[in-house]
């Protein structure tokens, strides 16, 4: 790999913040800190054939999801993007031009962020491995921690929940038409950002993405927050075209497989109806799914199906029904 | 990989710094920057079997070695080091035990300058792929740009060069006691931070890190400042074990092997006086090593070695030698 000619492809030739003091031709970037401004830092890794695959995603698409990945950790902190790193691995079988091209589908979403790309590295391996790193900022008041859940609060997602799945189960069955709507919530997922302008009034509230599944967040929530949770089964919004899916299947899309860069969090009950009111002039779904038990000794998570209160584990196993509970 | 445990092992107890608001434990690290200082970001990623051996390096040394080069990074910007991520790839065969241990090098290296981690990914792969990325402060007057070098300047190198690509040969011909110098320079270099403090009262210094060779920092310098520079390979610093050493070989290893963690730079014939009294008193060989002449059409690097003065290439080739120019 020509580490030169690929720094000269992909370094911009502007910065769209005036906060880059110095951005890529360093041996570091350096940053003019907005003042009355936190800044958020997350990181994603994603590896070929772990969280991608070629087969079905170009390299745009993959540069794209990496970058979408990291937005949606700057979501749920309720943070506006600003600069992103990129650091990738890869072997001789990639070329420079196929470098540029996950460059170009990140850059593709970057953009329409305004975001700028500051830094990286590149080095030689045997498979790919992306590692993106971006920076958001945030009112010091308005940062949306998982750790300020409070008991009576109730419990929200927004879109539909399970459709990458859905999408990557639709792509291993062969199905290969990038238009499709549940391949395009796989491939090129939206970070829910739209979220953090439309909220933005509201004081507090409770937020992480859910791409490590519902259970696994809710269960983050409960533990960050030390409070329980009431989930209903009945409430998880599900698309209408995969209502025909199998219960068990259903199921593990729902609760376990994630992916989804949709948002689950909790607020008292009235900043729920102004959020709703808010984000149905937006166009962005909000549901409520439960709410947050009084009872706060041994934070746990509780889903009541068809009747039935069980104990919802951090993989979607639900534990102990117990009918009429 | 069990991330949760693994999360639990390496999350610190508490931030050393007031400035971090959110460290491990949410979608994303918050910062409440220091208004008085600008934000410096580098990042470096480390590949298995490319930039180190787990043959003759522990884990604890792969660790530590890819904290170093990112603080040599920040050492050449000359600013303070403050945070780290890190994000792991590793293959099942690599343990949780083994990758805490991975960190637990970093931790060492960290603490002796008061960093804190804020953040990071662990994710599987089938090869061992460490990246960090660094966080440092510098006051705005003096950051360390490479494209600030001007006609009339002094060039000068710390330490001695070579001495990690010595190291990583005596290691290839079976030498592994890691007490030996130069091997303990190439698996547990330590980066030049202590040159930022002790030249903290120049104006200007304009800083690269040894890390790609020689040849390519001052490459890198002459273009990034417009600027041609003339070096003399007689006062290139070698170490006295090294001078035994073959024309040829001795020459790579000063000019093109990289991987020393030193710094090289220009400034003021005036400022390099007060640098290297500075830097006596505090332990740290400074030498100059050239010039930076006042010709500055097409940036250009020559070397002058044995009376015959050629061009010096990034790769660290000598063109066109002219003898007696």
């Amino acid at each position: 790999m020509d580490e030169f000619n690929f720094i000269k492809a992909i370094k911009p030739k502007y910065y769209k913040h005036s906060s880059v003091v110095k951005g890529i031709g360093d041996d570091g970037a350096i940053i003019q800190p907005n003042y009355s401004q936190q800044l958020v830092i997350a990181t994603d890794t994603m590896v070929e054939n772990i969280h991608f695959s070629l087969e079905y995603m170009s390299f745009e698409d993959v540069g794209y999801r990496v970058l979408a990945a990291n937005l949606s950790d700057l979501a749920a902190m309720g943070s506006q993007p600003l600069y992103y790193i990129v650091n990738i691995s890869s072997s001789n079988q990639v070329s420079n031009q196929e470098l540029v091209r996950i460059m170009n589908g990140m850059k593709e979403l970057a953009d329409s962020y305004k975001m700028d790309l500051i830094g990286g590295d590149t080095t030689s391996s045997n498979q790919l491995v992306v590692t993106v790193t971006v920076f958001g900022q945030v009112d010091q008041n308005k940062k949306r921690l998982r750790s300020v859940a409070k008991p009576g609060d109730s419990v929200f997602v927004t879109g539909y929940l399970g459709e990458s799945g859905y999408g990557f189960k639709l792509l291993q069955l062969g199905d290969y038409q990038h238009h499709n709507h549940f391949i395009k919530q796989h491939i090129r997922p939206r970070p829910r950002l739209d979220f953090v302008n439309t909220t933005a009034t509201i004081d507090r509230i409770c937020l992480n993405d859910v791409s490590d599944g519902l259970s696994s967040e809710l269960n983050e929530i409960a533990d960050a927050s030390n409070v329980s949770m009431l989930i209903n089964w009945e409430d998880i919004p599900v698309h209408p075209d995969m209502t025909y899916l199998e219960g068990f299947e259903l199921e593990k899309l729902l609760l376990s497989t994630g992916e989804d860069f949709q948002l689950v969090g909790t607020c008292s009950q009235n900043d729920l109806k102004q959020i709703q009111i808010n984000c149905q002039h937006a166009g962005i779904k909000v549901s409520k799914i439960g709410k947050v038990l009084d009872n706060n000794h041994d934070p746990t998570v509780y889903i009541n199906k068809n009747g039935t209160k069980s104990r919802l584990d951090s993989q979607g196993y639900q534990h102990g029904k117990c009918k009429g509970d």
